[in-house]
């Protein structure tokens, strides 16, 4: 493969669902050049409450889908899945470059608030994992990392009941597990791809001036860094297509999917692929 | 396989994850002396968000596993699982007598409230189908069925939280996107089996008096029925045994199937298999 070729290849997304599309918009945002290739594993969703060894099994199934894309770089857009298989990944794609989200949301995070008291919600696997508590305890000694399952936020992003009081009220919920002291982080940081679209409910039931932080932009950037350092990046006078595939459901990963990407999807434009 | 080889056998039961263990709980009381084989698919669950396809196929492979198990009789204790692919069951597994829950849940619902209006809280793809408006009608041609699609419990019902205001609120919402007649119906079917769980909760917003209907304990009855029928029943003079066998997540399945089966689990008698 020669370097033109690689420069004009995809960027490929991986996620177990639709979640990750908070973190597509974000890197066609910021390279709207560059052509984006997306699988969301809908049939084997959600990857939250399943065993790292499912999951591995089944992201490894997806990367191998998406390299045969020719794509030259592979983002992992789920939280859990980049907890549980970023290396394993990284490992079975080498040379090309993964980037998960887990590291991505972590630095934003500690430059957020240095040294701060942070709260990471994400799902039961990821919690398990304590992906979050290492990534940044790594990179700011000082900080503190309490992490809390909040697997019911996932259907209610898909259900698209982002706001209102339902929202409010499981939040304070899982927030009643925690002791008081841990109630009032310094930094809030939605540890699932899910979360952004609650964003505005989850900021309420903290202190105002809580950092709220997800991985979505950093991640972004972190490709943009990527692909520059690489010289891996698109010409810059174009517009990149975006091909979106599924390996279940196309009606309901367009019409769920449309919340999480900010515009309407139709079916007809979702591939479906088998893994 | 000699006639008192297959009356030792034991009965079957598949779900997509734990929600069936309800449906095993009320088999298990009307026969004791039945030994019991339960599997839920844990590492593909939710079936209801995904393709008529998808829960076809994963059905039939969990099918082909109980079946190694030499089992005498089948039970699809999955709304969705047994809307989409009873038929296909019935021809892949044939002599061996299979039995869904939807056809008994409607038996149920017609005996409880004659010539009424039904409503039917069910998953995403149960809904689609339309399997128990079918199976209602044409048991009662005065019926009149309203299925509605509430995926939000079924996440309520793992997560335990099966009283207080939340589970009423999300109830009230779904609720809402009926057109005022339809939300006073005469009988309301728990058409998955995740809601048992939440009974109390969804018979508290419905006027007193509104029947509810789920199928475990009508399904259970046709099993002893058709044992009873073809003379397979098990000496009754004995205690069964249940096994239990999980695709996926044996921490997460005794933790969560424990509140389905009423009965606390450990992690350690869930045998894990591959399908």
């Amino acid at each position: 493969m020669n370097i033109e070729h690689r420069k004009s290849s995809s960027i490929g997304v991986f996620d177990s669902g639709v979640g990750g599309l908070t973190v597509l918009k974000e890197i066609r945002r910021v390279m709207p050049h560059e052509d984006l290739i997306y699988l969301g594993d809908t049939a084997r969703l959600p990857y939250g409450t399943k065993s790292p060894q499912s999951i591995a099994r089944y992201a490894c199934q997806a990367a191998a889908r998406l390299r045969e894309e020719d794509i030259k770089l592979l983002v992992i857009a789920c939280n859990t899945a980049s907890a549980v298989a970023l290396e394993a990944l990284q490992g079975q794609l080498a040379p090309l470059p993964v980037i998960g989200v887990v590291e991505p949301g972590a630095t934003a995070a500690v430059a957020a608030r240095p040294g701060a008291e942070h709260l990471v919600l994400a799902t039961e696997a990821t919690v398990r994992l304590g992906a979050y508590s290492a990534a940044i305890t790594r990179r700011d000694e000082k900080a503190s990392v309490r992490e809390l399952a909040c697997e019911l936020l996932v259907s209610l992003a898909e259900e698209g009941w982002v706001d209102g009081s339902i929202a409010t009220d499981i939040l304070q919920r899982y927030l009643a597990q925690l002791a008081p002291h841990e109630r009032a982080p310094d930094c809030v940081i939605l540890g699932c791809t899910h979360f952004p679209l609650l964003r505005d409910a989850i900021a309420a039931v903290f202190d105002e001036g809580t950092a709220i932080v997800d991985s979505a932009s950093t991640t972004a950037e972190v490709v943009r860094a990527m692909l520059e350092r690489l010289k891996l990046g698109n010409e810059q006078h174009r517009t990149g297509a975006v091909r979106l595939l599924a390996t279940d459901g196309a009606s309901r990963f367009a019409r769920v999917g449309g919340h999480f990407l900010g515009e309407s999807l139709a079916a007809s434009n979702i591939e479906l692929v088998d893994l």
